[in-house]
């Protein structure tokens, strides 16, 4: 029998904001798993406010390699393009105006008693709008310079962007998020068992992901889990404030929420926590800056030759194992269940089919295939499809620039909801964002340049 | 040709709820189409607590018939099943509790910052748990002394309590509201035509109906009634206060919303109002006392004979029509598209086939058939879907007497949706109406009872 | 009030394919509908070919409306786009390719042992690649012509005819067939009721209708008349062999199938009865010839002035009330229950909402409205299911002249089935109607026509 | 960390029908699987009337484990109670009434013209007749005896009794064939790579399989296979006659269509065919009888301790892999992707939730989960809904001895259609399977037996 087709032999890896602290995780993932993956170029890219970062983690990533005495090329770069040309994997993990304007997303809802948070909400809505367009011009470049290239982002809000790319461009992306691997560590942590033996059924949307059903070795025990989490087991995120969870509520849902849902199910005391905080020890940006500039004080050190202890321990553990864990299932076939970012096609039928939705999908060579989970109870049904509305409305305001759209977006996310303060809202997004959103400036623009 | 079927000659109309200050409207429409309509008994039933106002009613019942000169007997009665039995139709328009317990409903939501309103958010939450369980008793007497009979219900909250008939009784019923007829006779005065000449595709749930599309003889005006709208044209109910709205969120939904979705769309300013009103002139219910004890005064007057101006001017005024309307085709065939509640059978597919929505229905001696609506904009399914969550629910918990689906139901509401927030207010419902509540007490009385 | 908009007084009819013999029928509907329907022009278009016939209909029409003594003026031309310009309606009732052409497709599939009629299976899809590409080419004339005129479409098969317009065009156009009132007037007469007794929930596709209930002054008496069908009751169309049915079948079926249905579930009975058919009295085109050229006959006669009796004889008999009382509807804004050609949108569920059904629908002056019809059972929508998937199919080949696509519609034709006698047919046919179908032939015709 | 759940270390497995001639492979898979699986008893068990085989099986099995040097407990028994009670792994592959009833399967519809097929068609109908109420009897046992059993089912037609089991016990099952395994082989052979390098997307019902998508290394060559299919691959089960494809069709079709698809697609060839084979080789079961004669006197050598050949070279040879790569995956968690018959939970959204469908699926310690396949095109969603249709109507036959129901069943069966002929086969099956149909002659028996 003649082998017609076979696997390349070399990969080249793209990381897309490659001065992020998070990169040394990926390198370590990369040396971890080299002999499944044979990866032998890695290109760090960012812009060119990140300049400095970035060649500090190119000289740290260097120094992770030759530690390994593994055969990788690291190479940082601020041309975009010529690293994307005929690369295999291309990760992105970039933040469009930085953690300045993430303090924004934070600060400007609670001004108007609402939510502030980086991913959710208005917050999470003004992030989408930087995001997207920067994302869709990436895009461009891979259609032309890597068609076969497989994208996986990490760029929050993962389940909004990644349904732009999908409906935008022709790039084969898988959204990615660490909150379902980490609810299947503390859901092991409290069963007493390893994370092997359970089997998950998770569907939603990124960041509004529900354990629908939790096997431990063929037995379902949802609701013994859901008992756990009702008498206080850990069941959250370093960054999200762990409101106690009702019991009755736990039962009554019959499902595990993610630690993000206490954002909609438990408005009042998060919103009550965070103004709290947000005096006292300033918005989570302004926290995260801090950390920031510690790690990269570490990662200068020309003696550090391995990721730093302080990473690890400040949250985002599980992305390097995530990210590398699809790149080794997509490489080598492996026909692994994780939980990413992918089009609905069906999975959830109150969802439309060119959705994007965050569920246990099969990764192999083929991509990611999503489960079929069939219907919710009405309580699900009703949050989700309210909370897709919003996002698909907050696509089409990111693409096109529509104000209307985007006013509707934000009446119909639960966290906002009344047209007044989603309109002060809008308005004061787009004005503190000005330099990030020429798709709703253009005309502007266009008319300040001469032509 | 032999005519082998034909109408009964002779119809018996029950009004329950005979008491209402509502019924000399009913009484007036059947003396107005008694040449369509050969009603010729018409029962006044009501509770021992209403007897007063029960025969005050009758008598002016039968001094308007009297002068109508027409044979029509009117009969008042505390024995219901022998005012059902052989009854062709049976109006509903009772009130569990009377304005007392309305007056609770519009105060306990308050207490926690939520809209307190009669039929919307926890208010009509409450009228729910109270009403259903009467209503489905009514039902058995029904299915057994009249199950031919069509029963038109009024009762609030409409699409709640025809949604738990529909599922909980085999008998036929249409659920009745003047919010739609309302909506046509004031965009045809914006338009300066006349009612008839005007065609509305009419969809969503009671108290949550969109008006689609528009036309005018013909032709398409939904996208002007929204500019007249967002311009101030008035567009409001009696009972609701008129925020006005944003022309530019208008423009963008596409439709044309009932006055009620100032509460879901324009909550703040709503609360804001209803705190107002609550202190300075007292809830709505406190404000209605009042009326209902001038009219009753009025009522009393021997030489009254006909509907008294004041009631006309209080609202309501086309439950009359709207209900007469609807016997009338019925009984005669007519095949009028009226907006009534049903069970949806696929008309709005984004609900369950047995939920029960209100639309524009073709009435004839059929029953009334749902046009097809297909699928509406993510804006408007999202929120449909989110409302119609929290109305199964609140169906189980008014049926079964179930506070977990309690929780869940108000939790699910956009007007609570806190969990804490949603215990408080069930807590304090349960224990505020525990004399209309035997589905959730009932453990409590079989310990009390001796068997 | 000043009323803003007003009906139009004056209303001009088109009817292409004028020249048929049906057009009196027309006529005389309009004559008798005058009071309401403002009609004083009417425009009878007709292709070179049928000239003849033309003047000769156009006489016999004067003569028609002369004895009336109404101020309407009939026009006979050639010129099609003349007499589309400003129509308020358009009758389109025409034959691409004649009887001859019709002949055709009711011998070629009896060749390979499949049933042969003019607008089911392997015969009408040949009329219907004939047909789709003449009335698309007129409804590029009306677009621009007669952009807001209403098209009643006859011309069959008329689901798939209006499934291609729907789909192609931007006319607003209703599909009509005269089975659905000939099965209420049989019912009728089964009942010994009137027709107007009986309300029909009718669904399905054109040629493929079942009437799923049926009630009989609001009494549900589907059972009755499926067994008074089972029993023999007359139950078929002038032009359809009647054979009888199974009660058993029709008992477990539900639902009323209409005389067409007989192709489908009676295949072997009714290829038996077509090729005995054949043999001795010539297939039903050569039949309807020699009735054809009888009537045309008749309407020479100068002394004719109305519609003769042998035209009412022949079946078609109630085309023309099915039509004018549509226009009656749509003009006048009636809202009645017609069963017509239209647009899914959700009212078979099982079926793509651009999918176009045959149904009970209202009609008024915002066009046609399809009631919502919710789930059928599994042997219904096994059926309609396959037979839509055969008319999609059969539409893009029409259209598109795509040859595969023509192929696998024939196979998924219950009728053809077997992918040699679909091709072989397929084959037949194209060859045939080489002169009908510039679609699939136009590289050729492009190559011999000097540009 | 103490870890509260592991698995059971000692398996039995109990094989229904352990005197086929089948068992062999299965014990080779079970010794070839004693590191992964610890199998350490296996019960066969049968019916009193296949006695002699039973016993033949079981010497051959204990001389097969002796010469493994395993300790596996092999156990023929008659008390299927006994053997069930405790069981770990339960597999049917029985034949009710045995090959003279399949050989009047087969004789039967040939009579009235139609394909006489074993599982598909008129003669699988009536093997599901027989066959349902028996598996449902063994599921009883299970209920009670077994319940955390899981039942992998071969029994034809394995579609139908899987639905059958699914809703109307409580037993967990999946349902097997080893048409999908052996498409995947055929596939490999043709494009010249192993087995596992590909990716099939399979979804469809039992026999009536589709390919919807092939991948190699991550390449989707559907596009490819479908040419080497139409040029001629083989792509054919040993007891299908390869009638040839026609290529425009499978581009047409646009997924690779499954070999018992001949049926359905070629019927005129695969009947003509069979006519053929039935005259002068005798049906397909009369062929069998006689390999079944000779393999047993092969069995019955006491020298023979493996597997023989002659068995391999018969077809069916992969149910052996399929069968214990399934108890592998479940056992072992291995959320391996095989194709198998489960309950649909919206993968394929034109058919109903509880249908059982054939489909790829995840396969690990939580059972079998499909994957989401979305819209399929309309000739595929046409045709299966129709057969499940079929399905959906047999199956209610079958339990509940429905007459009007396998009327409709047949009827809509796109192999029979005409009522005519599925009432004559229809009334002969019921006449010949007398002795294995209680459910239709219930009555009848109740009046012989004395009570």
């Amino acid at each position: 029998m003649t082998q017609t087709t076979s696997k390349k032999q070399h990969l080249k890896v793209v990381i897309i904001g490659g001065g992020s602290s998070y990169t040394p995780e990926l390198i370590e993932g990369i040396i971890n798993r080299h002999q499944q993956l044979p990866i032998n170029e890695v290109h760090l890219v960012d812009v060119t406010a990140g300049r400095d970062k970035l060649y500090i983690i190119e000289a740290l990533a260097k120094r992770m390699i030759e530690r390994s005495g593994l055969n990788i090329e690291v190479k940082a770069t601020l041309n975009r393009r010529e690293a994307i040309e005929g690369a295999d994997f291309i990760m992105t993990q970039f933040r469009v105006g930085g953690l300045y304007a993430r303090a924004n997303d934070e600060k400007i809802p609670l001004k108007y008693g609402v939510i502030g948070q980086e991913t959710t909400g208005a917050g999470g809505f003004a992030k989408a709008l930087r995001t997207i367009p920067v994302i869709l011009d990436i895009c461009k470049d891979i259609e032309e310079l890597a068609p076969d290239a497989w994208m996986l982002n990490f760029t929050n809000p993962a389940g909004l962007v990644t349904e732009a790319i999908l409906k935008y461009s022709s790039v084969k992306t898988i959204g990615l998020c660490n909150v379902p691997v980490s609810m299947q560590m503390m859901i092991a942590e409290m069963m007493a068992c390893t994370p092997e033996q359970l089997s998950l059924e998770c569907a939603g949307l990124n960041h509004l992901l529900w354990a629908h059903k939790v096997w431990l070795e063929g037995k379902d025990i949802t609701s013994t889990v859901l008992e756990k989490v009702g008498d206080g087991a850990n069941f959250s995120m370093k960054n999200i404030f762990e409101e106690p969870w009702n019991p009755d509520f736990l039962q009554s849902l019959g499902a595990i929420p993610c630690p993000y849902h206490r954002y909609f199910y438990q408005t009042d005391a998060m919103l009550a926590e965070e103004k709290q905080a947000a005096e006292s020890e300033g918005t989570r940006a302004e926290q995260v800056m801090k950390t920031e500039a510690e790690l990269f004080e570490l990662y200068k050190d020309v003696q550090l030759d391995e990721k730093p202890k302080l990473l690890e321990e400040r949250g985002g553990a599980y992305y390097s194992d995530a990210s590398l864990n699809l790149v080794d299932a997509l490489y080598n076939n492996l026909n692994t269940i994780n939980v990413v970012n992918v089009r609905n096609n069906g999975a959830i039928p109150a969802l439309p089919n060119d959705a994007v939705i965050e569920c246990s999908a099969v990764i192999g060579s083929w991509g990611a295939k999503p489960l079929a989970f069939g219907s919710f109870s009405p309580a699900i049904t009703g949050l989700i499809t309210q909370v897709k509305a919003y996002e698909q409305l907050a696509v089409e305001a990111a693409v096109h620039g529509d104000y209307d759209k985007g006013l509707m977006a934000l009446t119909c996310n639960p966290l906002v909801q009344d047209i007044n303060k989603a309109k002060n809202i809008l308005d004061e997004i787009l004005k503190v964002n000005y330099d990030y959103l020429p798709q709703f400036y253009s005309k502007k623009v266009a008319q300040d340049v001469p032509t």
